[in-house]
């Protein structure tokens, strides 16, 4: 494969310098269509030692608009990364829409450098990258552009470039030892990479190979490729949200008969006071001992509380947080994302709240909106949201990967209730605020949503993150019994 | 102090459950106004180990709507926070306009407990405590809301409680070494206490005493004294940002003789192609290994650029970036806040971004709108813009104090040359997108402009953090000049 970027390919300088300006402008004005367009860009920047990546970093600074770009670097990990899933690092430096992230080191520097040093095995090199597939397959279906550049040099111009370096001595000083080691292994890391690339040669995210030999005919080569692969996206046909469905009055007596995992949930047990009593300060006795097991041991926990309007959240939520000392939670009330949320994918603002080791975040509502009122509402189209049930899976496979325990929660009523519910909310004073015309407009669509929980627990019911179906149309026997499978999965987490 | 705190005030049952709801739909209704009012409001729980400080924000969350309040605990630092000044860990956690912050632990956490075990003197107790007013006096300033609250018990209740929280296993199991040293030491806490709330206890930010013997009484006194701070808030006449104040138009021939700072430049000196290129190249050379030897020694430095528009800055940070591994630098373009900076105190922004150990940033514009184009154009009311030379300058403080070099460049260029590089760039097709009809606008201020730079230079040019004022008419010149001066800083600060 690196054959194709050795064949000493070479521009001049007048050549350069008579078509550096085009280059130039064009870039510009691709940049400024990308951010109308809201486009997310991600340029990969990898390759060879000596291959001059850092040049390239600085000449993309000089070309484009400097307010509109951001260059991040990975070095070894933070202790606050170390203490997240793998890929929270990345998350944090996505560019907002509209911007460029150029990435100095990405996903693919630790998998490749761990497979050369034989840290990790073959079959795990491929898990990863099938992982980073998936990865940069959700970018894209979220509206980003990745554009992944490789630098090459042969064997002999690395080796001649390198002893250059080593005269410079400000350079050569700062070598670290990881990359001395490193270019001893050409033919090795050449061996890996090519794996690596090959792997990860998709369509969507396809690699573009630079020689780097001359750094003219690179620097020209990553200016075309930019421009290209930019006016590419821009023509592309953006996914537009679809109108709001009108779904058709579906036959009442029909579904109120079929059988689905949700009319399938007893809604008639209840729980005396006494009872409710006794149990609750019992499991919250166990739960707050848990919660400080889990904090010694590092353990973090995740739970993700959905439901109808008036279901009991709330109350539920605090039932858990009343047994937990404030330090080692955080509640999570989603509503509207902020314009920074906005500006990125879906799943990021998650991402972003994700605990640190030993502690816990409660989500009160969560990226199942997605599937839930962004579907039923139109917000998001047929095939994003459906999409989404893959994303969402994985990125629950990734926190259960890293240790957390994934706890979800419907809490399910009965219509009837809900309407109580209202009522009752309308005339409490202290309880009207939770009571809005939107609630009064969900509920009218109760059909399409039941529908929407029906198939969300369905695709999403995971052997790691299994959902919990909550009877809750007693508040005492709900509560009791999200407490009771809290409770449960973290004892066994913790076992 | 703690006298009035140790009076056995209760309250009952009955008294409680009658009282609560109206005290409770009264925050709510509170909670609402904050929210339109877009006050950030700040609540500190501290207070003495025993007296419940968890139930309190247990409660806070049960009172208020759970979507605009959010507890922040702060522990042991963590890698991140440590590699930056001190008050970075608080300023991530600040609330947004119309939010609640709950610090469980804050800012008084740390010098109590220092002083409590002999880790630091009176004296630097004093230091920090005077810190902390200045702090919450810039919040205030902001806009903010600060309630503090000191949960009290004497000493006999204390031990009662202790005592009985030590029978729980699962509290007691899990308490930690620091918190049963802590207790033993009753007498010297409330010394050191006692002092933090008097130093601190100003007008603008007054503690609230808690009695906490009783759980009912210290509940309802927490919810009352919540409602009677905000509501006294929401009184106050909100600061409105004035009208872009129309500046009379000076006499021009005086100001020309007037002997100003800016018009004591000489512009006049320039640099041959050829001496430029020689000691460009040695600089960049010098500035290289600075920049890696700082990142060995952990040394931060964060330079700030600011001059007129289109005297050069680009150019000049370009200067030195491609002189440093892309891996050690960033360049932060300041240019419309995101909506979340918008909801946060204007030095937000900026305490984000700072460096981590061994990196530097690079601020094309920076803090200092806040005294150039917020003054000029009326963004920021004259009160809150003369303010900022004093905040401005003890955040610069913060940052030296903790290791980090600080440079600052103002790039002058005279009027003429600016018109002329105006107009070279209107004619350029890479550098059209540099100039927009603000920039034609911006130039009719100059005079505004310099009143406001000299000004700027006067009040915050300090002895940690000077400004360099460079001679830009000549490009050349003025390049050579900033990185002479940047060398010069990093070097002194690694000798």
């Amino acid at each position: 494969m690196f054959e194709a970027a050795e064949l000493g390919r070479r521009v001049s300088k007048k050549k350069f310098q008579a078509l550096e300006p085009e280059l130039h402008t064009k870039l510009l004005e691709a940049q400024r269509s990308l951010s109308k367009a809201e486009v997310p860009v991600i340029v990969i920047v990898s390759g060879v030692e000596g291959a001059g990546k850092g040049d390239v970093v600085g000449l993309l600074h000089r070309w484009l608009d400097t307010r509109g770009i951001q260059t991040h670097a990975f070095w070894d990990e933070t202790g606050e990364e170390a203490e997240r899933p793998r890929y929270w690092r990345f998350w944090r430096c996505m560019p907002p829409q509209g911007t460029i992230a150029v990435m100095f080191g990405s996903w693919y520097t630790k998998p490749i450098i761990d497979r050369v040093f034989k840290r990790c095995t073959a079959f795990e090199l491929s898990q990863e990258l099938a992982r980073i597939r998936d990865f940069e397959r959700l970018l894209i279906d979220g509206g980003a552009l990745i554009i992944k550049l490789w630098f090459h040099l042969s064997k002999q111009t690395q080796r001649k470039r390198l002893q250059a370096d080593a005269k410079d001595r400000a350079r050569s000083a700062h070598t670290s030892p990881t990359v001395e080691k490193f270019s001893k292994r050409y033919d090795r890391f050449a061996e890996v990479s090519e794996r690596a690339i090959r792997e990860t040669d998709t369509g969507h995210a396809p690699w573009h190979l630079v020689e780097a030999t001359d750094h003219r005919y690179r620097d020209l080569t990553v200016g075309r490729t930019l421009l290209s692969a930019i006016r590419a996206r821009l023509q592309q046909q953006l996914p537009v949200a679809a109108p709001p469905r009108v779904t058709e009055a579906p036959n009442l007596a029909k579904l109120d008969t079929a059988v689905t995992i949700l009319n399938r949930v007893d809604l008639t047990r209840t729980l005396t006071e006494t009872r409710y009593r006794q149990r609750l300060s019992r499991l919250q006795k166990a739960i707050r001992s848990l919660a400080w097991q889990a904090f010694e041991r590092g353990v973090v926990s995740v739970a993700v509380f959905e439901g109808w309007d008036a279901s009991g959240k709330g109350g539920v939520i605090r039932r858990i947080t009343r047994a937990i000392d404030p330090r080692l939670y955080r509640v999570i009330s989603v509503a509207a994302p902020t314009d920074e949320e906005r500006a990125q994918h879906y799943l990021w603002r998650f991402w972003r709240h994700l605990p640190r080791k030993g502690h816990m975040t409660l989500y009160d509502r969560s990226w199942y909106g997605r599937v839930l009122v962004e579907r039923v509402e139109g917000f998001a189209t047929e095939e994003a949201w459906k999409r989404s049930y893959r994303e969402i899976n994985d990125f629950e496979d990734q926190l259960t990967q890293h240790g957390i325990v994934v706890a979800k929660f419907w809490l399910h009523v009965s219509p009837d209730e809900q309407l109580a519910r209202f009522k009752e909310r309308e005339q409490t004073p202290w309880k009207q605020h939770k009571i809005t015309d939107e609630d009064w407009r969900n509920r009218e669509k109760w059909d399409a949503y039941e529908r929407a929980v029906n198939d969300m627990i369905t695709h999403t019911s995971t052997g790691y993150a299994p959902w919990t179906i909550v009877a809750g149309n007693d508040k005492r026997f709900a509560r009791i019994q999200v407490l009771e499978s809290f409770r449960e999965r973290l004892a066994s987490a913790l076992k």
